[in-house]
């Protein structure tokens, strides 16, 4: 397992740079289990408090507060989801593999914690707190100088069995992603009347839902 | 047709109100074609630019110039294309459904443009570009006073038929948003390997791609 902890090129960039001129590069999976980018994963891990800031803070409750239908998640859920993800889960995890490895399953992450953690507190509130958290987390993951035989380290997911460091870091990211995709998805349905014919043409509005709890 | 062109509440914000407690607001469609709120779609159309910059700006080129497989969009044609839309789409067509009603019907957007609107630029050049067109654009709406009887105007789409200048606005909105769901969902494809046992969890990952081109 070669795991990348760099800077470099991946597969896929080297292919775009062979080719300047195409906007569309030929696709390479840029992160297999076998190829894993630290500097990659934290890439994305430190943009994602200021992209949620930069879409949310300040907009009207109609856009904060609703949701898709009875039991779905407002873009205020969201954003306590993510919060109770940076204190109980991602990091704790990352400890549980590196201390204990399979001999201790990590603690059951709960889905529902948000409705707590957003008790009482304004949007503005839930946005500082993730953005505070997030980088203390990047800051702790950063001091523990991960190297390539960590990345390997195996740990033990209470429904998933065993799982690698890696692929642990790299859900990190991709958990940031889901909810992007699924805060984009909710706000969209608040349009889809207003839209009209236009529907047809909008593939956020063919989104069957996926990211829904 | 009720237009509503303030920040009052739309119904969903007020059932929010009536239960403060709860995360989740029962769903009301914000903003049917009887209710469209100016002021609403203004609102996210302003924060585009922003979200985009602070998600994208700086980030790898293997986050950046990859995609989801063969004729699927990069980041940097997202981008490219958002800008294209600024250009020809958007104000044009609302400018032709004021001055010549179903009259004129509007000139097709070309979806592939972007290829030729990026060529030798870098993502940061084309972010700025599209913060500066989308801020005199925003700010050649607010010029235009729009009133209720503006806003149920009818213009004639190339494809579609009939449309309105509210059906026009929302689907301005909720084209970004499409947008922001398929880069979410194209940056989550390059790990879809590396997460391992979790793809199963994660919503990103089991989206179909309607927002391809």
């Amino acid at each position: 397992m070669a795991l990348r902890d760099d800077w470099r090129c991946s597969a896929g960039t080297l292919l775009c740079r062979l080719s300047p001129k195409r906007q569309a590069c030929i696709y390479v999976d840029m992160a297999t289990s076998e190829e894993f980018s630290l500097a990659d994963a934290t890439s994305v891990l430190t943009r994602t408090p200021g992209t949620l800031d930069a879409l949310l803070r300040g907009l009207p409750d109609t856009w904060v507060r609703c949701n898709e239908g009875k039991d779905t998640w407002s873009a205020f859920d969201i954003v306590g989801h993510l919060i109770c993800g940076e204190r109980t889960d991602w990091m704790p995890r990352v400890r549980i593999i590196l201390e204990n490895g399979e001999t201790r399953a990590f603690d059951p992450f709960d889905r529902w914690a948000q409705l707590n953690e957003g008790q009482g507190k304004s949007l503005e509130q839930l946005l500082d707190e993730f953005a505070r958290l997030r980088q203390e987390n990047l800051i702790a993951l950063q001091a523990l100088k991960l190297g390539q035989k960590d990345l390997t380290g195996r740990g033990k997911h209470p429904e998933l069995g065993v799982v690698t460091l890696s692929e642990l870091l790299a859900t990190w990211v991709a958990h940031d992603l889901t909810h992007l995709h699924q805060l984009s998805r909710l706000m969209a349905h608040q349009y889809r009347a207003a839209v009209g014919p236009w529907s047809v043409y909008l593939g956020v509005l063919q989104c069957a839902g996926h990211s829904a709890p």
